[in-house]
């Protein structure tokens, strides 16, 4: 059935959102112009909010308002770690583990050259800078356990080593709860190569 | 994780979207504020294109632009049906089965006291002038086969029996494709009630 344009053009922008399929991008559409409209005009004024006060962080990367995110401008955290990571649902998912301190950098991906994804694109010069800076003593590499991931994880640990400082990458191995039966072999492989003394 | 004000207000509007969790809506603020960001202006001005341009059909209560929706200005619809539907998406889906060719009266809602929902917030009053009009001849009620579904059907059968038309409920029954075991009872009742003679 043919929608009239501007409503197309609504169920388009919906649609571009990750994980809308073309129905539930019409579905949310019809409710936003349905009755009360709050949640479209709300939507519309965070949205116009959110990109004019929203930039990136001068010394991470991440997402936030004003020159410094919460983490960098806190004096709680220990300056002395460095964890890297390629996204800031990344950044979220470590801080919701409580288990790190430390500062973040934050990469917005990881290399690609074949999409024109290289060290410019990821602010390693940024990086560098603050490496150079001193204060940091270990990078820890939490980039994804995916081919791109290692890469950048591998390209990231020869800056450090530049600059004489301690390069760990996250641990991969069987996870928390899960069943040997049910791992894939690479990740097994891992676990393996990967075990440490228990005493 | 605490998020900055305008980050936490996009992800809080677009968690009041139908069917997303805070989870999702997180991911989709990243990704609408990260690389590019034209998704987030081009949603930010369809939204507002749409609030703007957007509004009811006067003849159907459909969503729309300009007075009359397209199947209300369309003249090659048999003006003698009139279908009764609950919401515009509910229009898309008969349109869809390509099975009827008549025109629509989109309630926006069912009857709901409890809610506040009554008569007056249906358009009902819209739509006894329709039928007042002359022109139509059968009312289908095609509102969803729910309690309240089935109370402003027959609210509405009531309506058009006062002005001498026939008003049919469209069939409920096992659904094509289904299998009889799978099949609830209430459904099968209804299948059962309303068999047809084949010859």
């Amino acid at each position: 059935m043919r929608h009239s344009p501007a409503l197309a053009r609504l169920i388009d922008a919906l649609h571009a959102l990750p994980g809308i399929g073309p129905k539930t991008a019409q579905r949310m559409a019809f409710k936003l112009l349905q009755e009360g409209r709050e949640g479209a005009r709300e939507l519309s004024l965070a949205l116009t909010g959110a990109l004019s006060a929203v930039g990136r962080c001068q010394q991470c990367r991440m997402l936030t308002e004003g020159p410094l995110c919460l983490i960098c401008s806190s004096d709680t955290r220990d300056t002395t770690l460095l964890c890297v990571v390629e996204s800031p649902a990344d950044v979220v998912a470590v801080e919701t583990s409580a288990s790190y301190r430390g500062r973040y950098f934050v990469l917005m991906g990881h290399l690609s050259p074949l999409d024109g994804i290289g060290p410019e694109q990821l602010g390693l010069a940024q990086f560098e800078t603050l490496l150079a800076a001193g204060g940091v003593r270990e990078v820890i590499l939490a980039t994804n356990p995916t081919v791109e991931g290692e890469a950048t994880a591998h390209f990231l640990s020869e800056l450090a080593r530049k600059q004489g400082l301690r390069a760990t990458r996250i641990a991969h191995g069987v996870p928390m709860g899960g069943e040997l039966e049910y791992v894939d072999g690479g990740t097994l492989a891992h676990a393996l190569l990967g075990r440490q003394s228990i005493y």
